[in-house]
């Protein structure tokens, strides 16, 4: 942890080791907001190359040597990893450490796991270190050309990370895309769930894209106008915007691109993360859930073969008025979609009890409004609900959404009858409905699973009448016993 | 690891630490079929009173503390333990271990999760010792009278085990309701999957009955009644046995019993297990992820009174040919049950392939058919498919499944359609026709959605013409390019 005389006396402001394509274009960002950027690479043609094509959009200060690197940083250094989640990225902070001094910044804009972000978090301040779990949503362009940055970690290494991240990130209405979310893994878990909110949201477009041509009979480039539409309403978004684009593409065949496409999706470990911390913090977050299923379900060829050879009938489905089944379809759409929304803000808001991060989940609506995949008109809409009742139970209920709710639920059940009826597989659609139909019933029959439970495993139940817990001699005179 | 001189000279085939309900059990089982059972628990009152009890019930071997319990015991010794999962089992563990000898047989009969097992057997295996993780279900009357039991463990943990355990197992059609499952965790494995199918079950019972009462405005007692008729066919189980059961008792306060008890269900460790290790082998069991968040949703009292605030209204629903309704639910029932156990099962193949397990599904099955809370008459079929063709690719295309799915497929359809056009929330039953549909269906919108990826993140997609990895260039000109 000695300093070199020969140290330039202020150093680079931040450092990027790990320059593949988003370490390079998270480090060109930076430089062009006129932050220098001492930058690292493992082999160093990288880091000559990034100074030899890009060294005019600012100032690089490339380090051949992982030392050379830190010791270019002013103090305290802030050293941005971006290697591969998991192993790689052990491996180059357990090569840091030795470098840093108490008191420097550490941040990992790869795709952890939360939980590896906590660990890491732990193990760095012990010595004397901050480690900044940010979740970085965008992709290659978003990161060169503004992404949503969503950095956990301590108060004090936002205070020198923010000012650099909030003038890199995306900017909608002049309000920067950045926060600092909350502490040690806080970042990584809302970044988490907004890949799982992601897959939600594909799912349902891709739902809906299902019912309209096979409701419709139409080809996907008249379905692309229909989304076209959609995106200058209530709907706009990102990814209704792409699905026009991608829908509308012909392939080189002469075929519509969607149709040459293997139906097969692959799940990256995001959205199987979401489910799974979904489940350990009783968070329903069925859209998530079904989503992430229905891509495992479509790379199951051999099954899916069976399962067409024994089941060749489908039902004849013929709709009457294209215009209302159209517009059905889009409230059904909007409704789920708020669903998802809502799961998955619930979803953050247990994570924060659970892990004590304070995470504002208006600010965190607000900055997924650019720069990510899932920015849509209808954050703005959220933010402005968890601002006017930071302790909404549910998104459902805040006015704007109950009113799109209220008006698209005679659409949403038609939409999902139908499907049912026309085997048209709509899981997210109907899983959504349904939830929406649990929660606001009055009484569900898991009344009858906790008789059940006590009749089979004396678990016990409690009454709607009197507190306390209760078991049935049900083997006996079935009176019933205080527990 | 000395013998003490005054130890038996033959000493009991078995001995059983902890003897709490189920120990306790499992103890008065195995004496019972005559074996000698050297019985522990660390306050020796419980050991007394067992012996004070049911001494008469065959030959206990009471030992005060656990190396008289151990030195009781013939070699190589076979301990089973029953205390709590997690710290509790691993603190019997690590105080039984130096009372051991090489080749002597540990056996965890509480509800582990198969990771702490595999790492428990890894551990014990490096001190010569056999760890053998159990599944044992059937609850407190089931260890009495007889359980389904699922050893895990070595094939030489299971020469000495096996007859003792096929002696008290459930007995069926004169076949013990246990078998060596498999190496390691297969065991436990296998059990945390029959309780994910017992979660499935119980929701899909559940939404049955709110579907009957929703419909035809009737009874619990009336639909006790049908639930009972349902019991004479093929669906005829411990949980529709019992459903009937709790369905018909009346509260002291002369209310049916299901209306007086409180409608949130609670969620233990199994089912949230089943579903996470699903996520990570990639196997879509819909059914036990949406019978898990709906018991998770259920709890949340605060949303449910918010959203029950928000939409009160309910659409009318009358249910115009009573006795073809019952019957819808019916077929829909079973096609679902159907289409939870296939799930199950896929899971259990893709648990054994993972792990090495060599499980044996129709084994599995028959095991399944008695002392457990999921037996059921088709469970002889679901032998009889795998039997029959044990590289089954689904359970739905087996001739007897595929023959009752395809006869209530229209029924199936038309509840599901009516329950959402009602507003009664079937989570279940749709989610099982929305996989029934997608899995037989040519092509799933899974295109689309590879199609989205590519665009913004470069993800990459296959084509259905030719082999490999192609990238649009979204762009720019929108050629392909190979990857």
């Amino acid at each position: 942890m000695t300093e070199e005389a020969t140290a330039p006396r202020t150093g680079a402001q931040i450092g990027v080791t790990g320059l593949a394509v988003m370490g390079r274009n998270l480090a060109r960002n930076l430089a062009r907001h006129g932050f220098s950027v001492a930058v690292h690479n493992r082999s160093p043609e990288r880091t000559r190359r990034l100074v030899a094509e890009h060294g005019d959009e600012g100032t690089f200060v490339p380090g051949e040597s992982l030392a050379d690197f830190v010791n270019s940083l002013e103090r305290p250094r802030a050293v941005i990893v971006m290697v591969k989640a998991g192993g790689p990225t052990d491996a180059v902070i357990e090569e840091l450490v030795p470098l840093l001094d108490a008191g420097d910044i550490v941040v990992d804009c790869g795709n952890a796991h939360f939980a590896d972000t906590r660990r890491r978090e732990e193990a760095l301040r012990e010595h004397g270190l901050h480690f900044v779990g940010t979740g970085v949503s965008g992709g290659e362009e978003g990161a060169l050309l503004g992404p949503s940055i969503m950095p956990g970690g301590s108060a004090e290494s936002y205070a020198k990370l923010g000012p650099m991240f909030e003038s890199i990130a995306a900017q909608v209405d002049g309000v920067p895309c950045c926060i600092h979310v909350g502490p040690d893994g806080a970042g990584h878990f809302v970044k988490m769930v907004h890949n799982g909110i992601e897959y939600a949201d594909m799912q349902l477009i891709a739902e809906a894209y299902d019912l309209l041509r096979a409701g419709l009979s139409i080809s996907p480039a008249e379905i692309a106008e229909i989304f076209r539409g959609w995106n200058s309403g209530e709907l706009e978004s990102f990814l209704i915007e792409i699905t026009a684009d991608v829908l509308a593409h012909t392939d080189a065949t002469g075929q519509p691109f969607v149709d040459v496409v293997l139906d097969q999706a692959e799940q990256k470990g995001t959205g199987r993360w979401t489910v799974q911390s979904a489940l350990d913090l009783g968070i329903p977050i069925t859209g998530i859930a079904e989503a992430t299923f229905a891509r495992s379900l479509s790379g199951h060829a051999d099954q899916r073969a069976a399962a067409a050879r024994a089941f060749p009938d489908t039902p004849v489905w013929q709709v009457e008025d294209r215009d209302a089944f159209i517009e059905d379809v889009r409230k059904a759409l909007l409704a789920s979609k708020i669903v998802a929304y809502a799961q998955g803000f619930d979803h953050i808001q247990a994570g924060s009890q659970e892990y004590g991060w304070q995470i504002d989940r208006g600010a965190v609506a607000s900055i997924f409004r650019g720069g990510c995949i899932i920015r849509a008109r209808f954050l703005d809409r959220i933010r402005e609900a968890y601002d006017d009742q930071p302790d909404l139970p549910t998104l459902l209920v805040a006015p704007y959404f109950a009113k799109a709710i209220g008006d698209g639920v005679p659409s949403w059940r038609r939409v999902v009858a139908d499907a049912a009826r026309a085997g048209v597989p709509t899981p997210a659609f109907s899983s959504s409905l349904a939830y929406f139909d649990a929660l606001r019933r009055d009484r569900l029959p898991a009344a009858l699973i906790q008789g059940l439970r006590d009749n089979f495993g004396a678990h016990t139940y409690q009454r709607v009448d009197r507190p306390g817990s209760f078991h049935t001699l049900w083997a006996g005179d079935r009176s019933e016993v205080a527990d």
